[in-house]
C-alpha cells in the first residue's frame, strides 16, 4: 500500500495474476512444483494459492506491497516452465 | 478395477475423499505440503489433487485401483497433520 496517499488505504478488489501451466507428466509436474516452492522460498514471498493434480500447476499471485499483480514474480516463474523438457 | 466381474468394467463416477487441513502460519501449511509431497512420493501415488495458500491445504484422493475411495492413503496423511506442532 505504500503508494496510497497519508492517511489513505485501498479498498476492495486488487488485482491478482493467474496462469495454468500444462504437463505432459506427473513427474514434469512434480518438478515444477518443486522448483515454484523453491523460488518463492528464496525470495520469501508466496503464491496466493497453487492448485494441482497429475498433469497442472494452476498458480495465483496476491497483488504486492503496491497493490498491483506482482509481474516480476510472475516472469521468475514462466522461466521456471519446460513443458517439453527431459 | 480388480473387483469388477469378468469383462466388466465400472462407469460413472467413483467416490473420491476430500480434507482441508488449516493451518496458523504459512511455514506449518508448508511443512506439511513438503511432508504430503515425501510421503505420496515414497508410496509411488499421488493426490488427485493438492490445493493451498496461506494456511490452508485441501487434498482430494483418487479412488484406488478397487474403486473405491483411498481410505489407507487418507489414514497416512492425517499421521502427518499437527497444526500445532511447532
Amino acid at each position: 500500500m505504500a503508494e496510497q496517499p497519508d492517511g489513505w488505504e485501498s479498498r476492495g478488489k486488487q488485482p491478482t495474476l493467474f496462469r495454468r501451466f500444462n504437463f505432459e507428466r506427473y513427474g514434469q509436474t512434480r518438478d515444477f512444483v518443486d522448483a515454484l516452492s523453491a523460488l518463492t522460498e528464496a525470495q520469501g514471498v508466496h503464491p496466493q494459492n497453487i492448485n494441482f493434480g497429475s498433469t497442472y500447476v494452476n498458480v495465483t499471485l496476491d497483488p504486492n506491497a503496491a497493490g498491483l499483480a506482482d509481474a516480476d514474480l510472475a516472469v521468475r516463474i514462466n522461466a521456471l516452465y519446460h513443458p517439453a523438457g527431459v
